[in-house]
């Protein structure tokens, strides 16, 4: 099973609209350092899974004939705004694995189109996706009811929780049990900054509470990245910056 | 002024995900064929406004510097989708002129970012928005409120009426009154289909009753793309229709 990262941006992305800072302007020119809305693509044997759909680009570019289904960690806009237009496919249902969200996003549930919202997880409860591929929901702690997700594979599991300003104790429990071989955890913020999402401080205490092998940060904001700049992560160290298409096996 | 479509197509656009119909076939292989969500873009000397906003590539070519404003028909999401990601730019507050919608989208009026939603619109009321485009909100006939607007230039004016089932006695008389040059109208299904569009019985029995000298249709579906490929209108009638990148002139 690979899981390639979609998307690794925040809500406005990088590059911000009409922003010209060092960061943003770069990512206007080299398409290496764009982050698009945090998001990934679970590929198996038998069919592909989007984890969040916040790329609006996705009709572009996904094949329906292998889209076996979507895991939405939570119905804010940027981690689902893909859906809209996908959902006028004349598709069979489309299962769609998340949180028990009364109010989804906009008219998402009463014009559900191809997708099958009714697939709702239950925190704590591994639920087996594929073959290949069991879920465990895990709440963090965000603005908004927000699961992350252990995905195990048949012998390993990484761990991604985006968006999140903190794992409570029965999901760092879980988080620590099922030990992933990485975690991909949200990092929006420079250090001391920001709410509702890690910054680059709590981000860096959260990897080493939870002693994962590998830590990738995700959910980057414009000023995380000029931190960045002048502050980079040691490269020999557990944790680092993930980036729009970087790929990890999950045997 | 020109006015200039940035797509013409319902909410699924042209190609349709996961359809595989002659017309979604040909527009995925040919540029020219694809119709993306109804909306224009309003070149003055002195900037540019969208009218609708359901494009979500706007971030990658629109110039930020350039933009003066964003004038809404209403808040289904294939209008407004594209604001979601723009609202995050470091910008002085950008106008949002619109029917007065208590709810908005999904969040947007409670994380507006640069937009500035107070602009609402009055019914019939002409609101003078630069030097040389003055709006006419005229209510139409939707599943939810919605305006068309006739967009008046220092001596000349177009009528963009989308979305729409209908239009009431008092927006037809002020339609009729305005003279304007062109008619840019819903037409989203072939002969005798669905609701809260225009099918194309409908939409030519009102370009009849209208009787301006142009009527172009918009918000066109794959299913009255087929239709037309069948029976296409005549070339030589006052009725065409639209498709993406289309531009008028208005004095």
């Amino acid at each position: 099973m690979l899981i390639r990262l979609l998307g690794t941006g925040n809500a406005a992305q990088i590059p911000v609209f009409g922003c010209s800072c060092r960061v943003c302007a770069r990512a206007r020119v080299d398409e290496r350092y764009r982050r698009r809305p945090s998001s990934a693509e679970i590929v198996t044997s038998t069919g592909r899974y989007l984890l969040d759909a916040g790329r609006t680009d996705l009709a572009e570019w996904l094949d329906p004939s292998v889209l076996r289904g979507v895991i939405l960690t939570h119905y804010h806009m940027d981690h689902v705004e893909g859906l809209f237009q996908l959902r006028w496919g004349p598709l069979p249902a489309i299962p769609v694995y998340g949180p028990p969200d009364e109010n989804g996003a906009d008219d998402l549930f009463t014009h559900p189109g191809c997708f099958d919202f009714s697939h709702q997880l239950l925190p704590y409860v591994p639920t087996t996706i594929s073959e290949e591929l069991t879920v465990i929901p895990l709440p963090l702690r965000h603005s908004r009811l927000c699961f992350g997700y252990v995905l195990r594979g048949r012998r390993e599991s990484i761990a991604y929780l985006s968006d999140c300003d903190g794992v409570g104790p029965q999901s760092l429990e879980q988080l620590r049990r099922e030990a992933p071989k990485a975690v991909i955890v949200d990092c929006t913020y420079p250090p001391d900054a920001g709410r509702n999402h890690f910054s680059l401080d709590r981000a860096l205490a959260f990897a080493e509470h939870v002693g994962a092998p590998r830590v990738y940060l995700t959910h980057i904001g414009h000023q995380l990245e000029q931190y960045l700049l002048e502050a980079p992560l040691p490269l020999d160290g557990p944790v680092s910056v993930a980036c729009d298409g970087m790929t990890l096996t999950v045997d």
